[in-house]
């Protein structure tokens, strides 16, 4: 029996989906016995319609609603992105009785248990495989493959912008800005960035890794998200001499009752498979207490990657037939979300100071008093001006500790800016 | 409802999914719904059953007749691992209306589409999750998550002792005769060793692989299958210089019409995400039309990885209630294996020749008669006895070609011992 699909929103990823229904839907019948019907198409730009070879059976409509109402769609695709109307449209089509795949990050990341407990209140699924790391199956690794883990952390690099920016900065010596101007020009970095390169798409899908491996809601304001336009050139080459490359990461960890979810740039050691994933690629690093280590790794965006994760999705919907959903992913209680000031780790930093005699001094013992111990020291020669660059690698300590002690450092006549603080990743 | 668990075999990993049935049975059905109840236990070795704390309502038997004919008993877990009596108990099972999950790879290699058509004519579900590369989800990987694709390439990393033993010639300068004693005190390597060092193990792995990704039956006698014992520490450091790693991959790749399945110790660029893999760490780089590269990684042996992807079978057997199966995935026409003369490649040449001159005119020239060009050469000083190593690579080539000037280069009377050939990744 076939799979009536609706599509609405026939861009970038929709196209893919289109395409991908239009002409792989043999193949995909011979592999999987999923006959995927493609039945209607909603855009409110008619003309993208005849972009595809689409047969005499396909509606099109410039109105979602009519293909809400469309008796022939058993599963709404939402790839129009953004939260309004995108929220409205899912919420409505779940109501009547439609599955629903996105790939909308954004919305899950604000409305994701919400959205899911209409899905289960009319007995249909809300999946989304495609929202976070695009075609790396990495929601259904979570949710099924590792099913028998507790899992204590996942590390991910979950925006190929910044990846390929801090990939072009570590291997050809870029500086931040031109990395981030090729990467505009190549079509990785959307025009402006900033949701990019200020850490927000990364935090989108921390959070709903956070909520898939706890099954909690995981507000999206708990999650620190700290982006990679403070990270320099000096950064890279500093990081490069002790052992380290630095990526931006979602950090997800179980830390007793509460739980640490955040976004920042990190120093991965060089041996750490994390450090071998460059350019624009994605990578999920996940270590569970039953399957140990594992890690997934391919493109986090694109056209196809991202339009092969829908179509899985929607595979998998048609495979078990049109009778009941699944038994559900279920939410259980809220749990608390650690203050960074309580996460643990080894940190970096960089100081910035007059060449004057005694800095090292002071600021070890300003550290010593906060019980901050320190496990390397640089000193570089003169950066501009007389002043110098000082880096220094702590051993474990609390985050708060690294705070207090900077606070009290930063203030310090011979320090020239403020000190740039990376943490370190621990496994 | 629940889903009533049998296991067969309580030895090293069924003794781990009896310990993940009974310790995490609440974290599981709180996060997936799905309600896993172990209800029998068979093994002939009955002093096994003591190790766990069996409840009331656990039977126990020495023999799997009783535990297939146990109503109670929904799946079962064959664990027990070998060809026979497993084949029989699976096909019992499946024909008595039971689902059943395995970790016998061997077997699958044998009898897959045997089984997996009682299992269809049953209406069942035959899972093996477990089989390939152990707490990788692969298989769901390579079945659902990239269900889109046309799958291009797969190249596998796929025996933990064989990537310990290579890793441990890479990294630590150790021969491999001293490698594999490492690896056989830290209870990676079985005794005697041959399944895994001669390849075996992987092209088991291979087959499955094969056979899923293009819906057909592979016969394991048409993989051609080289081991790791004839690499040398000489190869493992000339490739370094190269700018590669020695890896024992499984190929398998769509050419044409046919399907290449193969086994060999294999270059694989330093860059290349693949060399990143050490120890006993298994990892899959799939390349598909639709999703392009993607890479799992994560232990492919081990008591509790494996029984992780048992239970992670359970899991999704249990999800979708105890209604029919899902839709089958289907063994399409058998297509043919691409004999290695036809395969295409870079060639890493080892000659082993008196260090006189004329040597490298004549061996050039007879490779230039088959139309094998060079790209690179090193010649090395004196081994011993006066012979030498020339080490000559070659650009992309077909392999009878290879083969052919080799048999007449082996010929020389320069020639000390038969030359290595190792083949190189392919993008």
């Amino acid at each position: 029996m076939s799979l009536g699909i609706g599509v609405i929103g026939a861009g970038t990823v929709g196209g893919g989906v289109i395409q991908t229904l239009l002409t792989q839907k043999n193949a995909i019948a011979r592999k999987t016995s999923a006959q995927l019907e493609l039945v209607h198409i909603a855009d409110t730009l008619p003309e993208r319609f005849k972009e595809f070879a689409l047969g005499p059976n396909v509606r099109t409509s410039t109105d979602a609603t009519a293909l809400i109402e469309d008796p022939n769609v058993a599963v709404m695709c939402e790839l129009i992105g953004g939260l309004q109307p995108a929220k409205r449209f899912i919420a409505q089509a779940l109501r009547a009785g439609k599955h629903v795949v996105t790939a909308n990050k954004m919305l899950l990341a604000h409305s994701g248990p919400e959205l899911c407990q209409i899905a289960q209140e009319h007995g249909v699924e809300l999946r989304y495989e495609a929202a976070v790391a695009g075609g790396i199956p990495i929601i259904k690794a979570l949710r099924e493959g590792l099913a028998a883990n507790n899992i204590q952390r996942v590390y991910g690099i979950l925006n190929g912008t910044c990846n390929y920016i801090l990939s072009r900065m570590t291997y050809d010596g870029l500086d931040f800005a031109d990395a981030l101007r090729q990467a505009q020009e190549l079509g990785f970095a959307e025009t402006p960035p900033d949701l990019d390169i200020e850490g927000h798409d990364t935090a989108h899908k921390c959070q709903i890794i956070a909520s898939l491996c706890y099954s909690t809601e995981i507000a999206l304001d708990d999650i620190y998200v700290e982006g990679i336009t403070r990270v320099s050139h000096a950064d890279v080459a500093y990081a490069d001499e002790l052992g380290y490359l630095i990526k931006l990461l979602a950090v997800v960890r179980e830390a007793g009752d509460a739980i640490e979810a955040r976004v920042h740039p990190t120093l991965v050691p060089k041996q750490h498979l994390l450090a071998s994933v460059r350019h624009e690629f994605n990578a999920v690093y996940v270590k569970g207490d039953v399957t140990d280590a594992t890690l997934y790794y391919g493109r986090g965006a694109g056209r196809m990657p991202t339009a092969g994760a829908v179509v899985a999705d929607l595979v998998d919907i048609a495979r078990r037939g049109t009778g009941s959903a699944p038994a559900p992913f279920v939410y259980g209680p809220k749990r608390p979300i650690r203050d960074m000031g309580h996460i643990e780790g080894a940190y970096y930093l960089r100081l910035t100071t007059q060449d004057q005699p005694g800095v090292l001094g002071k600021v070890c013992t300003a550290l010593g008093n906060h019980r901050v111990s320190i496990a390397w020291c640089i000193q570089k020669g003169e950066i501009a001006n007389g002043a110098v660059h000082v880096i220094l690698m702590t051993h474990e300590t609390v985050e708060s500790a690294v705070q207090s002690a900077l606070s009290e450092i930063d203030q310090m006549d011979f320090i020239v800016e403020p000190t740039h603080v990376l943490r370190v990743l621990q496994e």
